[in-house]
């Protein structure tokens, strides 16, 4: 267990997973300095801006742990496996270059986007040369397999980017086609994560694959908070404005579960809103309050509880008294992104 | 030697060369298909009109020559030579999906776009799945020094176009800056295609190396002759429109070597057509014909002659009686990017 005392739950895990975070940092500038020592002095600035802007390092911190979980001391089988965890954090990047284009999001983490900040051009090419570089990194450190699963991965994330889009303004969308595109946009990455973690230090294949579900589980909640943070979210927090999926018609679980359960009326009234660009725009509040009358954010609070205690549960299998302490982190890691608020 | 007869030197190459097109365009449409087919629809469309749309496939061309040369057989060292291939046509599938968005270009090869066709999210989103699909094919049957070759020249492709972004509107362009531009932006890349078709059949360093500066001097030549065509282009070969470059202020070859040797008045004229985006759009058969009285064209062709005379010259050491039929296609395939007008 996490030593108590005083502290609340969110402080005992930052401060276990504080140590990991620094190293997670340290490698990342150092990486990123190496990478970009003979590059154009625009592209330098621009991944600075994009990657070093106090980003969680969720993913990082999620390979770094799987590995210790699995028995990996700091350098696994010969790999630098904090090297390989930063991997995931520039592929984060690139995706989130290439989303803040597509969005034409001015605002990431409190700041400006890069396209906002840069440009477009700067922003597409700079998530490109993130790319390259986080798929050099898990191919040389990770060795074929783990570029299969990554790969896999960001195929997926496309993927459920394109089925998005395709549901995009579709108000008859059902769970399970929300859950489908959020395992490919999000979900199945942060299992790759976890799943790479167990691979770098040879483990076995039970553990690789509970620690897999664990992701998997872990990547869909976060998911589903992300989405009830656009609804609920306080800006000095996120860092972003409230009610951006509402505008564009985007169909989250909120919705989706409101929509299901309506009477015939509110469902109507609901639909009016969503199916009018203007009256999105202005719509947004007497929308939440019909998501509120019909516990749409609370029952899909509910389900992302369900998905972390599913997440926890999977991990049973690594239960001894060695691993104690590190299970409970994995345990709090959790807990965390139910609770999160940015 | 190929054998001749009647026909030209072209045609004689195109003979040659028919049975790898045809079986890389074969391997191509198979794994195209195979890597689409769980996603989404619209995706696989995207991939379809953006990859099968009558390219020359030059890049995986090469790759399977250069493991020929160096002694490979079909299947190199266990690897299939002719799905490693493909890695790179859709890496260059990749670059012209970005490029295409960051142009605002509506045409390529004769047809829209995929930027046009199917949108911006589509093209960089798809961008996006060819590269990791690219990536990931480098790394499995490359291997790991393959991959690093292969990352390497992406990044540079990306670090070329931010030199290039920085070049755009500075009117006292040197040569160097240019070469430096294309290095990066194209003849790295072809180089790669080369090395790495070396390095799958376990090639001696020197026969790399060979490929590799033959590789750089091809792709360093082919960029030459493409900005040649940005002005001097028959759009119903090409399928593009002439005189884009000038139109966007972007300093290539022919103007370089224009305002180098211009005398005062006509250096002048020529950077007041430049420097005003309006005079631009009007000046262009101005510019043509200034560049026409320096012998811009003709001295940017003379510099892709001498490139690929380097080319040529660095294939010396694979000289002997097996290899004759070989380094003759290499030969044509140097003569071929010159007289090339599309």
């Amino acid at each position: 267990m996490i030593e108590s005392g005083s502290a609340t739950p969110r402080e005992l895990l930052m401060a276990a997973i504080r140590p990991e975070i620094v190293k997670i940092e340290k490698v990342l500038v150092q990486d990123l300095k190496q990478a970009t020592a003979n590059a154009d002095p625009l592209l330098s600035q621009v991944l600075e801006h994009g990657i070093l802007n106090g980003g969680k390092r969720l993913r990082p911190l999620l390979v770094v742990l799987s590995s210790k979980l699995c028995g990996g001391t700091e350098s696994g089988k010969g790999v630098d496996i904090y090297e390989l965890a930063i991997a995931f954090e520039y592929l984060h990047g690139a995706t989130l270059f290439h989303d803040d284009v597509i969005d034409r999001a001015d605002m990431r983490r409190g700041k400006s986007s890069v396209n906002k900040a840069f440009g477009s051009i700067a922003a597409i090419l700079g998530g490109d040369f993130l790319h390259s570089r986080s798929m050099n990194l898990v191919g040389s450190l990770g060795g074929k397999e783990a570029l299969q699963i990554f790969c896999q991965a960001t195929n997926a994330m496309v993927d459920g980017e394109f089925l998005q889009l395709r549901n995009a303004q579709n108000y008859n969308l059902s769970e399970e086609d929300y859950f489908s595109a959020v395992r490919g946009k999000t979900a199945l990455l942060i299992a790759a994560t976890c799943e790479i973690g167990a691979l770098a230090v040879d483990a076995p294949v039970a553990e690789r694959q509970a620690l897999a579900e664990y992701g998997l589980s872990l990547g869909t909640a976060f998911q589903i908070i992300d989405d009830l943070l656009d609804y609920q979210g306080d800006v000095t927090q996120t860092g972003k404005e409230i009610g951006n999926d509402f505008k564009e018609g985007k169909m989250t679980l909120p919705l989706i579960l409101t929509l299901e359960t309506a009477d015939k009326e509110d469902k109507e009234r609901l639909l009016l809103l969503l199916g009018d660009r203007e009256a999105r725009q202005n719509g947004f509040q007497e929308a939440c309050e019909l998501i509120e009358k019909y516990k749409g954010f609370s029952m899909s609070k509910q389900k992302a509880e369900a998905m972390v205690t599913s997440a926890v549960s999977g991990l049973a299998l690594f239960e001894n008294e060695q691993n104690s302490t590190i299970l409970s982190i994995f345990e709090a890691l959790a807990q965390y992104v139910l609770t999160r608020n940015k």
